[in-house]
């Protein structure tokens, strides 16, 4: 109950504003009127009728300021407010909380339990005309892969062709990379995730417009990687997509992407992939590190569609790591999901990527917010050469209820049909996982 | 000096709503103000006194607008937002700094120091109408149970018996728990905190009123715990409170907290606490790793009053420990403490816990702050059986200074008066710590 | 393209605020008007001209509101707000961020890479009249050095004499210290840092005028050091500062500092410095751990001056650390900076500290932003008895452009002249290294 009140923050503050003005405005009104009465301009009855509209709308103002409860007599709101160079500066506040519980049956053996799986502030804007920023925390331990800094970047938006962006933030690849963690379909994604570049500090040029997209750009290592005596790995990466179909229940969607790696002075580069779960942090497959690795060369195609409440999406990567005196190793992997809405809802598509689901009827306001129900077959092969990885195939049914279009709840049983080969050969694990989440 | 201009933004904000509306208004009441004097509706005295008016409105606006220096003329001030999927969304900001310094005499050896002791901010407010979210994180690393995410959930408070809240927060177990450290008496809880189950993540429904509250829960682990091959372990926590008196200044507060956890995988527990001190980090007693326990349950008995400027506080906590092929064990411990506000102020109760002590006159508007002296007595016993992890009383003497009710200034003195058995048998050490304190 | 639209965001919560207000001022005029005009008091001529004002105002404010896009109808705009217990609460946000990227030759052997080299957000306003605080912590995990806490402080500043500052924040010591490393010249400051005392946790008394400044304080150590058994290290640390010429194109400005040190339970201290980068992390100069160092005295001489564009800025260091029954060592360094502004701008001098540069024609008001360029000379001798850290010559040229006074792009290339002694003996690296910063 205790946070019931801030409900009523906003409406005082705006209120405020009001009662001000019209305290302001109105001394000189209520003057005027006096005077235009004892002039005898205007009559005792239109006095009373003006009066009359005067009480009332100061009494508005101050109904709307008694909905502030009376807690503390001393308490004041304020906004918090941010001092800039520019009259163009503006600031937003963004937030993420994702929390995750996991059951575990069958080997590898995983242990049940529960995890802050993601938890985001992001603060962005932008600092003049043309000028964006954004920074981006993600506030959530969860080890090796979790806690640091997401996006980091000045964006220069004052070219007509394409944008410039300098900083920390995702490689362009993939259809489910280029998707917010919010609005992906399942709680994690397909096993290919193995493949993705993540953030890394760089620099892109890029263009987004509702038919097509493209961008490419040149880029170091992730945040959490420290300076020393090496070489930090280097590398370009781009995508491009198409939307011949882009409306709002009708879409197709069609993509390429390319990264290329040289792997700094350590040559070594590893994959590896949880059983499409994160709670327990236990890999199903792993090539460990795989040296004398001198480049990678990742290829990915997308292909995605809406109509109505379906939603299909389909996308393959293959990973070619180039080796120095010993034979180069290929790996890949695909997958293909769909999804439907009972309540009708579409899935929100925009410049390249999947966005924001918005039900018809949010609860609160008489609906029962949108269902969707999902199901993936996911493959990943991590086996080539000298190289013994592990394949895996699985499936995955998801069920989503987004209460309002803040909030989703999440179900997604996940039962691996098989491992062929790697650190976890012939094991097949079924996990069962739910999440709660809120973004903004 | 620098930050002083800070006092001026946000009404700088204001009032450049203020002026905007003054004029907008104040054009259309100027200009049938001339046309009135020129009718002859109005005569010249009375022009004169209504153009007086509109003038001083005006210069008044002008005034609190030019209160904002002119530093840079380039330099705007704009606040932060928050863009949300529906219009009950609100965002507030709360912030919390506890600055720490100790100085120790006697045994064990505790290093003299320095330390930020809670760096906390907290984001909450409310999705849509009905669903509250907070997130809340600790930025002071401390050590062991330092920096980290605190409170992070949602909470459903759309029905009319009870809320229900997923994620990590509190488990329900004990007043001075439920008393955030804000507002808990001494710079430290007492030694049965060690008995504290903390934030874990888990479900709970909960219901608040006035003069009771009830609250039952399933947990996991803390949000530090991070996956692995074991389960992590899992309990149930409830708590119920009861205030037969519950006004302003006086409050009788009875309560009752159950704390039951099966140990997960690795069937182990452990307690220990500091001398009711933090800096140094030195466990004054401690268990070691107790293995073969299966599972905890824990009772707790709460008992507080407050009468004018006279408060007082009681809790007992007992903790039974069932081990697996070797004998139970059993810990326990309680305090007494009382307090006295010199400067007639009251504890300030609220829904089972005690809140915000807001000075009668706050420093800067002619008053001292609220001065507040009290005094505890606390005994926590880990001996029992083959477990020596001693027993130990203490006392405690504090001074509180609240110039506002955002700052509070603390002086703690600790003599430890005996500790029986355990690493640090018969070691009595002395200690005394301040702390400076804002929070909003 | 995507963060465009926050733009919009302030715009359409200020008109909001003016639509509402003239609507409810605005309907008792025209109450009155049509009265004033159904009685005769006005003329048709006059009526018609009082009903265009007002629709125009009318019209006006439905304009401004129209500038927010209509892509989610279901998405509010909300000002994130703070509750305070005084009227006088303000809050403001800050943010820094800056991106490195740097590339090596020449031995010492140190990786070419990438690095946020800073990502700060700052809370600070006023908890009530004379009360400021401010909190501010620094994202970037950088190894060593990086993440944490930063300022930390409550400071009291309702005297007339002197201000008081408790918390964790710069001990007083040197110009370049005094310095935002947002404003320093170059992306890392002269060799001489290695002196600097940092942030620690202590108490202050300071005054700023525009003239002279002056501060001394009693410090802990840092917060990054946790308890234990040993005592922490402890000081006072002092700077006054005087400018005879002080306007804005022309400042003449002296300064000296002091900082005592007792070293705590350990007696040891440690010197060290990079290369004047920051990317690689190798330490080119390093007296290793210097054992029975029971105190350190340092003191500082600072001269800088600002002629138009011009700017020139030296500073000595001298650092005696006094042994335990070994002889005493003595450590200094000093460097000479220039800088030009190309297009005319001044460095921008404010008590005590060199602060913001804002650009005479900023990028996207039609000018091409400030242009700057820097040449330093630096040395750093950690030689002396029986300790061989290294003596080191360099000197590094810089370029800046600050687009918008928000933004800053910086390279700078550092050449290594000599390592005397010392771990590195005789290598010299050169270095160039490329910042991209926003400061808000």
């Amino acid at each position: 109950m205790l946070l019931k009140k801030s409900n009523l923050v906003t409406a005082a503050l705006l209120s405020s504003c009001l009662v001000s003005t019209t305290t302001i405005a109105g001394s000189e009104i209520a003057l005027l009127i006096d005077m235009l009465r004892d002039n005898g301009t205007v009559s005792e009855a239109q006095y009373q009728r003006l009066q009359a509209e005067l009480k009332q709308i100061q009494s508005q103002n101050q109904t709307s300021t008694q909905i502030e409860p009376p807690v503390q007599t001393t308490q004041a709101i304020k906004p918090v407010v941010v001092k800039a160079a520019s009259d163009q500066f503006t600031a937003q506040l963004g937030g993420r909380l994702q929390i995750d519980a996991a059951s575990y049956s069958g080997d590898p053996k995983m242990g049940n339990g529960t995890e802050v799986r993601r938890a985001y502030l992001t603060l962005k804007g932008t600092l003049s005309p043309d000028w964006a920023y954004r920074f981006q925390y993600n506030f959530a331990d969860t080890g090796e892969d979790g806690k640091g800094i997401l996006d980091a970047f000045v964006a220069y938006q004052g070219m007509d062709d394409f944008d410039v962006t300098i900083g920390n933030f995702k490689a362009p690849f993939t259809l489910h990379e280029a998707t917010s963690d919010n609005f992906v379909t399942f709680t994690e994604r397909a096993s290919i995730a193995a493949f993705s570049p993540g953030r890394q500090i760089g620099a892109m040029i890029s263009d987004n417009n509702d038919d097509r997209t493209w961008a490419i750009g040149a880029f170091g290592e992730s945040v959490s990687q420290h300076g020393g005596e090496e070489d930090e790995a280097f590398g370009i990466s781009s995508r491009a997509t198409w939307s011949p179909l882009n409306q709002p229940r009708q879409v197709l969607h069609l993509g390429l992407g390319m990264n290329y790696q040289q792997t700094g002075s350590l040559d070594t580069v590893r994959y590896k992939q949880q059983a499409e779960t994160h709670v327990a942090g236990v890999n199903l497959v792993d090539t460990g590190v795989i040296n004398q690795a001198e480049n990678v060369l990742k290829l990915g195609a997308e292909f995605a569609g809406v109509w109505g409440p379906f939603a299909t999406q389909i996308e393959y990567v293959s990973t070619r790591v180039n080796r120095n005196k010993v034979d180069d190793v290929h790996f890949d992997g695909w997958y293909v999901e769909t999804s439907y809405f009972l309540t009708g809802e579409s899935r929100h598509y925009s410049q390249g990527h999947f966005a924001r689901t918005i039900p018809f009827k949010q609860v609160g306001t008489g609906g029962s917010g949108a269902w969707q129900l999902a199901l993936r077959y996911s493959e990943l092969d991590l086996n080539d050469g000298a190289i013994l990885g592990g394949e895996t195939e699985a499936v995955t049914l998801g069920l989503n209820w987004f209460p309002t279009s803040a909030l989703r709840f999440s179900a997604n049983y996940v039962d691996v049909l098989s491992v062929d080969g790697g650190p976890n050969a012939d094991l097949t694990p079924r996990l069962f996982q739910v999440r709660s989440q809120w973004s903004f």
